[in-house]
């Protein structure tokens, strides 16, 4: 549906070596874009030349830092759209070091899109955001009139970069939209060390044998996007001019508990675990019970997921099953 | 009333060499308090040695950057109450330059509250933020619960420090305090240059005599406090147990036309003036109407300004009429 509109195009993905980045980027070369990447590879933050090997002749790869403001005006240049991803995502790094986080999302967000009002003001920008800008939820689902209240350092930092790409929509005509993702697990997520997500780490634990270990009583709710979901999503917001200016959930038709998805796994990769009390830095930033109504995005594009959790997981396991020393072993 | 809360206290003021810290300094060392200053002294910022010249000897005064964390640990070792009024104000200057607004706002708070964290975790935090982290307003009179959604680069970045201040009050039980100031002015208002509010260019224009420009109708609804009554507000704030974790707006109980404004200047000095229209980069982060609802904030602390917009001038014109070649010659 979305396709055509980037056919021909140059499509500057943000954090391209990542995990959703990645998957994106490969997206847009099937669509004929003439894809750029720039990546800082910051170690541990999930990046992974591998992740573009499908894809790795078709794609102009910068191993570059955003927090270099003259690099980023380099590399916007001529750009027709700019898909921001790159970025900081632990929740619990973001905790022990505030700067970096900061400094990394906040401080290149600040950087790409000056570079963009000058470099390539007819562009448009599409953000990943996240649900963790809201907060511990006051109603659910959450809907994005939902009040935004942060309980991390990440999520404050996400929103203020949110709210540059809207500053400079409304100020400069530089269009932009931002999607506040929810869980999104797939192929080539980073699953080695603990920092991007509690199904990144099941997942690797359920891969490795190891006894699983679901924090509280499991029961907490959250809903659950497929990676190739979230990429189309990315695209429609791109392709969409009545996006521009606006914020959308991403989210899902079902809601799971923790261990409803523990069972999903199980049934792709049979496994223990059990249940423990929260760490003390996972109790503090811990946001209860998510998930969020995505009808916003759905009316304004078309967009419905199709990939459900158990088909998801499917993919995923065989996917991280195929390449085991570079995910996970 | 809250006098009693900093006698011998070690108190730190960021920022105390600006506008608001001054006059906030002068009052803790009247009140008692072992009073330690620092201000950068960005040039045109606003600090001024000659704000301190009634407690010069009675102040600690550092010269230093809050930008750099090391420096900021020394700092808040030891103290009671911290007062963090230091960054950069500009509405205009935060467009033209917003990493720099990023770097004093942003930054520069994470180093604070970080440093308080392990520094002095006993200690009370206040911290300067602006009802321009509204944006344009959906109803008046703007309570705190109206959305945030802040339509320059100071107002993103000043919401960013405020949630790092409630965050780390909640997380790690640093006890904090927020309070969105209106328009402030008085003695000790930098009114040199165009950086500080449109009150302190008209003052100047008024004092040297040239003709005032009120832009667009001159219709346009505000409120005014008087710099004494932010203080008092500023000592409440930090005296009150109640307000810590919390939000408020400042605010009066009446609201004035920028016309208005002009005519009770006029009784003070008479001047001349002409409507002009907007100067673009002014429309785009123009506000329109605005006056704040500080019900809340009377209620936690008892507070009610006591200067009205005709004492405040008639202060206000007196004291820089005393000082013309330190202020506005």
């Amino acid at each position: 549906m979305s396709g055509d509109a980037f056919a021909g195009k140059r499509v500057l993905v943000t954090g391209g070596l990542g995990f959703i980045g990645s998957n994106l980027a490969i997206a847009l070369v099937e669509r004929g874009a003439r894809v750029v990447v720039v990546d800082a590879l910051i170690p541990v933050h999930g990046g992974n030349r591998f992740n573009l090997e499908p894809v790795k002749d078709a794609v102009e790869v910068h191993v570059e830092d955003l927090r270099d403001a003259d690099l980023v005006r380099e590399r916007v240049r001529g750009c027709d759209f700019v898909f921001h991803l790159a970025g900081q995502v632990s929740h619990g790094d973001s905790m022990r070091d505030p700067q970096l986080d900061q400094a990394v999302n906040v401080g290149a967000t600040i950087n790409l899109v000056e570079a963009c009002r000058y470099e390539c003001p007819e562009a448009r920008l599409v953000y990943t955001s996240t649900r963790q800008v809201y907060g511990i939820p006051r109603r659910l689902p959450v809907d994005e009139t939902h009040p935004t209240d942060p309980i991390d350092v990440n999520g404050i930092n996400k929103l203020a970069a949110e709210y540059y790409h809207l500053l400079y929509d409304r100020t400069y005509a530089l269009r932009s939209c931002v999607l506040r993702l929810t869980n999104t697990y797939g192929p080539r997520q980073q699953i080695r060390n603990d920092r991007q997500s509690f199904m990144g780490i099941m997942i690797r634990q359920a891969l490795l044998g190891e006894t699983l270990q679901v924090f509280g009583t499991g029961e907490q709710l959250r809903d659950f996007n497929y990676v190739g979901d979230v990429v189309e999503a990315l695209l429609r917001a791109g392709a969409t001019e009545a996006c521009m200016g606006r914020v959308f959930n991403l989210g899902a038709p079902r809601h799971y508990s923790l261990l409803e998805f523990v069972e999903h796994l199980n049934r792709e990769c049979p496994l223990e675990y059990r249940l423990v009390p929260f760490p003390d830095d996972r109790r503090i930033i811990d946001i209860g019970d998510y998930y969020g109504d995505y009808s916003a995005f759905r009316e304004a594009t078309g967009w419905e997921p199709a990939v459900d959790l158990a088909e998801g997981l499917h993919e995923t396991l065989e996917s991280f099953r195929a390449h085991p020393e570079v995910y996970w072993k």
